[in-house]
């Protein structure tokens, strides 16, 4: 039976680029040879490199002003560089708390720099996105999360500010379109809209970068994988891969205006029967709801065990809620059909129907 | 046509490993997803972690004084946070430098404690082993290269000394067994013979721990992963599959001591088919010649180009040699196998036939 799979990540691809992620593993570009086993300098996967390069500044219309990186270590690793590489000890930067996600940015980045908390959702358990709050013209820059998977919220409008920002786009990267120029620093771990788990993408405005005084480990300078394409150690193969692949079907679909259309549907389609059934209720304030992470819960507690089963026995896998908000969380990612969104709506619909 | 992969890394994989890997990346364990879409915290992919973690001990014979990790950032990461992590700035650490990625290790360190270089070849483009050299007894560890992937050199004897060894086995991690008790930090990127580029292994004691007074971001303290068990942040999944699987096929051949055999079997036929042809000659030390990446310069430089049309004709590919040695390189790890070093030697005893 078909699987519709609403992991919040690692999370579904297209079935197209896993398809031809296991034929490369065999033999990749006719070569004669596994993506496994091929050296990262052999010119085949030097293609793959620039095409995937060009495919996020494609999407992103991101210029030469900023480094395209493709680095290990998921988001988790940026919450460290970016203070590591863009603040000195004397230096401020402005956070918004909006989730354990970002929490734990300004965690790490407390080693690094002054840090403002600017804003926080936390007392809430994170069930809004904090807006309308002052920020010190004096910051290095604003640091945000655009998603937050946990929670089911996200960022719809990005705050007024001169401020660079720096945002952790882990779980709605190219999920729509991005207002570049306001960005110095955008990260994203793969593994949700981007590809499988194991690559980071990173994309850094130079003029940002070389003003700290701390001498940095070479592989933590972003100055040396800028000037390495990349390519300074042996970066994860395959993963770039599949990342290239996954980018290459979301321009085939029409880009990032495409994106967001096809998102917006889907959410629709889902939080619209949220709203009307009365088995179920939403978490999060309406206007933070989420395009990607769609959490809601039961409206008895005794409904949550045979829903699952409804769900399962209908091959909906991946929708137990995360336990800091319980319940039910739908991630409908970039790769997530309408079809699979409807036959979710319709399990909700059928559940209502039996034990309304 | 059967191409015979000689590439240094990332390198040759069993092909049953690479077809299961393909077939996964279609449906995993039959549950009706890809392995590139579950979750890492599926019972299925901690089933995996499980068993890479056991077949890693088994195969090495770490008890539990070790912590077994699986992270990413290549050896490259390891460079930095072995010092990081195990040194203080006024201690002190003795490395020996036998190579490129050594003296990466050495310049990395220096930015953490006092580095002491007990030995180095590098006056000798690194064709030897340095032996035979005096250690601080003070020194917190002693940092070797087990094998020299670009030199072709291999260590074959560990040096006397108290020490604490800490070990880059990148390129020769079991390719034979290991004298477990001697080492407090094994590292190896997985791309030779552990799987996939994507992954590290790093194997540490664990009292060696918690003694440096800086203060280390998360993701860069072994504790961190050690508690987390590599699972504190997203792994990078397939990777990890991939060198599960890798391993597996390690064990089924029988082990760590056949794996010994295999490999010094492989080495002997084509040191000896070197050292007797007359178009070709070794590059480094013999009682130092690397099981593993076996370096080799045509006795005239004319005889290059068509040396390497012959290889190409025959099959064999990734046989150049890095620009720093020159002539030819030929890596026979683990999953290389007789006949295709047999192949080689052949294409060499033909070409001395036509050129001699």
């Amino acid at each position: 039976m078909k699987k519709h799979n609403f992991s919040a990540g690692p999370a579904i691809l297209p079935a197209s680029v896993m398809e031809e992620a296991a034929r490369a593993a065999i033999d990749f570009n006719g070569m004669g040879l596994s993506i496994l086993e091929i050296s990262h300098r052999s010119k085949e996967f030097e293609a793959v490199m620039a095409e995937a390069e060009q495919l996020v500044r494609d999407l992103s219309g991101a210029g030469d002003e900023y480094g395209v990186l493709f680095l290990s270590g998921g988001a988790s690793s940026q919450f460290f560089m970016a203070p590591m590489n863009l603040l000195n000890e004397e230096d401020t930067a402005c956070y918004v708390d909006s989730g354990v996600w970002a929490a734990k940015a300004i965690k790490e980045a407390k080693n690094f720099g002054k840090i403002e908390v600017a804003a926080s959702s936390k007392e809430s358990n994170y069930s809004f996105i904090p807006k309308s709050y002052a920020l010190s013209p004096a910051a290095k820059y604003l640091h945000l999360t655009s998603n937050n998977t946990i929670y089911g919220t996200q960022l719809h409008e990005l705050p007024e500010t001169d401020l660079p920002i720096v945002c952790d786009m882990s779980s709605d990267m190219f999920s729509r379109p991005i207002d570049m120029e306001r960005y110095g620093l955008i990260y994203a771990g793969a593994q949700k809209n981007l590809g499988p788990a194991g690559v980071t993408l990173v994309m850094v405005k130079k003029d940002l970068l070389g003003h700290v005084s701390r001498k940095l480990p070479a592989m933590l300078d972003y100055r040396t994988h800028i000037e390495g394409e990349s390519m300074y150690n042996t970066p994860p193969v395959f993963p770039i891969y599949v990342m290239m692949l996954t980018l290459r079907w979301v321009a085939a679909q029409g880009g990032l205006d495409a994106m967001a259309l096809h998102n917006v549907q889907k959410a629709q389609l889902l939080y619209n029967e949220i709203d009307a059934n009365p088995c179920f209720k939403g978490t999060v304030a309406e206007e933070d709801r989420s395009l990607m992470n769609v959490c809601f819960l039961p409206e008895k507690a005794e409904y949550e065990a045979p829903f699952m089963e409804a769900c399962k026995a209908a091959g909906l896998v991946g929708l137990k809620g995360h336990r800091s908000v319980g319940g039910f969380r739908a991630s409908i990612y970039n790769a997530m059909s309408q079809e699979s969104v409807q036959v979710l709506t319709d399990v909700m619909r059928d559940f209502a129907q039996r034990v309304g």
